[in-house]
């Protein structure tokens, strides 16, 4: 393989240990991989040149583990990443599997459940940065319903909303740095879930005590379940200051959640992808939330997860190559791209209302007839791409 | 029929001309009905128990009329409105048909586009709060793209902004009593459009110098067609105070637009809207943006319009008896609706930390066994929807 | 509830061992409900007024059983069945559990897996005709693929040919009366599963070397996964004659497998479809492939499992009134449903390029200005779907 | 451009009149181009290397043509073909445009309806031999219906088959050497089609007459709006000896018909099909059946059709050298598909009962943890993609 694309850890990419650690269950089968142990999954991350780990607290410390046990945990867990060289950049909370949650935890109709899933957040906020996360992320799998009358959403909203703001409270008092990220997903595990997208998720975050502690985790085959195109939740995301993380994977499409490395699924959206995180400032890590597929031994796993890395690796050169072209900026200028960075109407209303050629002048056949060119772009585009130029 | 499903115009119910007035021409095929006067659609509607008429400036008064003719259309119109008795709740500007438009209005890249579809859209407000109108919709139909490189979202939002400002500006220095309401779509007839869902629309609204002034005007397909729960959606805009308007149709899953009538498609989610909409205080009209199938002739479109009514006053019976309903309401209890509406930590971060029976003795192991009777409670709808309880 | 509509084994409603028995494991979460001797579920299922029950070889003998185990199994079973009077009409094989079935079973890229899976199920056969069923269900929810060269295509399905013809021989040489019914079902757990609509299966049998012995079990949700039109779908199997048995539950849409409770997910498809079955001739078993949700406790599964033979009687009763309405015939008449059942050139090549009427004469401004009065026929149809006409 | 990807007419590409001639009418807006001569067509197609070119019976001949007219717009389009050097493969009939097939052709429930479009097929039929087209391609597209009982489907199929019955007895008649090929569609502009994918229409061709004169022409975009793999449904026509034809195209996934210019969508998928076209001896025209988008003037139209072309090209080549790398040979090899095609019990059901290996002794355990080495095999299959190996 070409040397060129071989990652290091100033590509900041990063790893959830259930990524690699996925033992293949799934709705109609057992697992196919024996458990993998977090230490090993470092050592091998640090090999293949990524640069953080991330983890749920069950990852790392078994549910109903004593504290004596949670210490041994945590303290292999930091010198496994010592070793490797890796860092912790973000953490988040297992609100999903024990079937406590099942009907989800900062919504649970149960009080009781929503006053555990605070506490378990709570304890697991205090290690994420105990290893030095500066991120949480939070993805509310289990907050949704699968029938009309079984969650009363506005009240449920209410219940999200007060679960943040006391989190707020909480890492505030405590003096943390560390920002929030609100994870959107359509459906599945429930038949619907609260804060479906996007757009959903930043909406929600503005109606918060402390909206600039928390942002969004977006997640590539979660919008795409949802059939949107996903560069564009993210171009939103970062116009609204509130891309504080990302989730890098595959998906084939509105179907179930596929968790693809990245690259698989929709290639061209990729693309576009690497090429606005990479333009627009984006410092944070590519992190890859994906699941090797069932089939695939420990050989399978691990060049699953390089061959995320590598794409990523290609695709950010590819990307650099279009924007470098002096014929793609040629064709960005005969698309008119420049024209859309200028103000429409910086004279306002009665700068425009006064101007006679904005209207009553203006030869709509002769504007309407102007092709956009978008065409001959896309086509440069594929071209790099495919890296055929 | 059954009389207790006649409307009045105390429904509030209110229909686009371009609804019952669609000729029925689609992607393959040409127009199916002759083109329809709107003074006879609104003599048609008012019969039929309507309460408002709504319009974009090109239904009313044809692209390229005269000012004499349009002065003429009006009056005509006025006059029957008044014969009729209906109102006009609701405006909107037509900026997607007209080639011009063919990149978009408020986004397109040409930048003399956008200033000619402000105008077109100040020129209409101002005959919309002429004729009454207190809400002006804005469907940015065209504002999108089918290519990753002929938009970048982030400066069209931008110019999105700039739009919604300049407008926000006009209504105010003009002193009319007209809120802005943006109506989100995922595609077609772009490949992908801005601010695709609800949530993407109230997110960005935030951003926006005079937010008060602006909410949403969420579609029945349209959210469909992302395969996103409606009611869900509305549930969230009501939670931010948004609902400014709505759009009732049908749709059946996701495939292109299908405008059916109110009702056909998703008639459970269909029921459940109706049921937050009655019961969560929204006041507005209850506005069908459908469209009569091509295949019918007018009595089939007066049918179809009938249809959108009456399905409502029928949804809107069984969802208060249900409501009403002695069992339904234990079943809310035994799924512990009750228990979602009180607060989770009212004793905030100290009192939760402190609660030993919230974390280290809460008896999980007990607590995920309790069944949560949503089955009963949503066969308890199901009967009610269907009428035999 | 109403005493009409409670079930009596005359209706031939019929529930997998797995349904019922399903113990709330997902994607994202452990069992929530304790594992249900099959004795159990015949028990109750007879009280609730089923006529069947079906079931997956491991879900009556564990997978490992041994051969005294087997037998102590499906004696308790064949007892249990007795007392309840229940039959078993179908059964089917696991092979999709156990991870040796990961890439796949009849079309595994492993010889020895597949051979495996072929004896597996040859065993499994013998006990359903023991046990008296008559139709034999192939799912293949693991031959299939997540990328491209993963699978050869045309190769697997020489090789799912061979396995149908072998099962096809063993039968016959056996002299069992046994059909095969094959589940078409688009993705999951696969990212795309061979034979993934009704379509794809029909055809697939016309390859075969004993096509009147295989015929389709279609499942509403896996249809409805790909935005098809189960009734559509099930009205062609029928018009093929391959409706050899079916599988009723409920789905919202293209998303993950919900498996819902018949009735829940699109209500109207479903009327249609009890419609058809109902009028239609079809005989077999009205079976119930659901998952009672994860959020239910046992009471919640048997009101579930109730709730699915209740849906089917409310829709076959409504269904029925639907037909014997004398407005809907004449609707139906309206609408010129009786002109499609007219043979459209009875009077062959000749005749028709004879019938000057047919085309030089035809008045096609005339009939295209024919409205087919669908709306006022579809409206009646949700009256009587709602219960109030 | 590099010269490699310039196409000649042994490439065999061919685009339908009404593609390059599409004005851009959508269901929201007007044509965007003027109206496109077919002669020009033929001459800008010769110009960049196609080899054919198709038409419906309305693009060369508008609906209404006299005699006389139509003579001599087929001398006209003959000399242009021959100036170019250009064929005719294939061509079809426009069943859609006119209002009279607002509820279908040959499955209208009017039987002039019916009876017409089958005159006018076989009008166009005669035509299309006479210009040397061996393929007869049948778009049912408006064959179908909005809501349940508007169509009766299995009467519609009886329709349908006779049909498809008659048009077979004609060109036996006739001596035509010409063979039919249905193009399955799922819906749009029909709210449900029937025969909606590729399966439905192999199965339905099994009923007919001659089977053997009747095939499928499936379309890309066509199977993804139903979330199907194009290549495995390619896979299951060659597989049935049924791909008479197809059309190449692309879709950005579930949602209206976009028709963008081949490898646009689904780049991934694209690269698989030509992989099968080219190594599965489909030996017939390689027919685009696209769009130009509605934003571009013909500038952007013709270079939309050369990117049809050069992507095709490029892609063709990447999949040629995926096959010949010798470490995708080792990595097929290690996934096992060597095994694949190797037959699963050639002893048949004697040998394989007799098997002790196949089942009693199976060491499942072992053969459970055996990767199957596929993410390898589809990251070599990425790198040739992006032509980084």
């Amino acid at each position: 393989m070409t040397e060129r694309f071989t990652p290091t850890p100033e590509d900041k990419f990063s790893f959830g240990l259930w990524t690699v650690g996925w033992q293949g269950r799934d709705p109609f089968g057992d697992a196919t991989r024996a458990a993998l142990d977090p230490v090993e999954s470092v050592r091998r991350l640090a090999e293949l040149g990524a640069y953080g780990v991330t983890f749920h607290d069950d990852d790392l410390i078994p549910f109903g583990s004593t504290d004596a046990e949670r210490e041994g945990l945590v303290k292999r867990f930091r010198q496994a990443l010592d070793a490797g060289g890796l860092v912790v950049p973000m953490a988040t909370t297992n609100l999903f599997t024990h079937p406590v949650f099942k009907d989800g935890a900062f919504t649970a109709n149960d009080r009781d459940v929503r006053r555990f899933a605070l506490r378990k957040t709570l304890r697991n906020i205090d290690l994420a940065v105990e290893l030095g996360a500066t991120t949480y992320v939070a993805w509310g799998g289990r907050e949704g319903s699968e029938s009309g009358a079984a969650k009363d959403v506005r009240v449920a909203l209410d219940r999200m909303k007060e679960a943040f703001d006391l989190l707020g409270d909480y890492v505030t008092e405590q003096g943390y740095d560390l920002r929030f990220a609100i994870e959107p997903k359509p459906n599945e595990p429930r038949g619907d879930i609260l804060l479906p997208t996007i757009g959903h998720a930043l909406a929600f975050i503005e109606r918060l005590e402390r909206p600039e502690l928390v942002g969004v985790n977006p997640e590539t085959g979660h919008e795409q379940m949802a059939g949107l195109n996903f560069p564009h939740g993210i171009a939103q995301a970062m116009w609204a200051g509130k891309l504080f993380h990302i989730d890098l994977n595959g998906q084939s499409g509105i179907k179930y959640d596929q968790d693809l490395r990245f690259g698989a699924g929709d290639l061209r959206q990729a693309f576009w992808l690497v090429d606005l995180l990479e333009r627009g400032g984006y410092e944070g890590p590519r992190h890859f939330d994906f699941k090797p597929p069932r089939t695939e031994d420990y050989t399978g796993v691990w060049a699953s997860a390089e061959g995320c890395m590598r794409n990523y690796l290609i695709l950010k050169e590819r990307a650099a190559a279009f924007r470098a072209d002096p014929a793609v900026q040629e064709a960005l200028r005969a698309s008119r791209l420049d024209e859309l960075a200028l103000p429409t109407a910086e004279d306002g209303v009665a700068g425009l209302l006064a101007d006679r050629s904005a209207y009553e002048e203006f030869d709509i056949t002769t504007a309407a007839e102007r092709g956009m060119a978008f065409e001959v772009l896309d086509q440069l585009a594929m071209d790099h791409l495919l890296g055929v130029r």
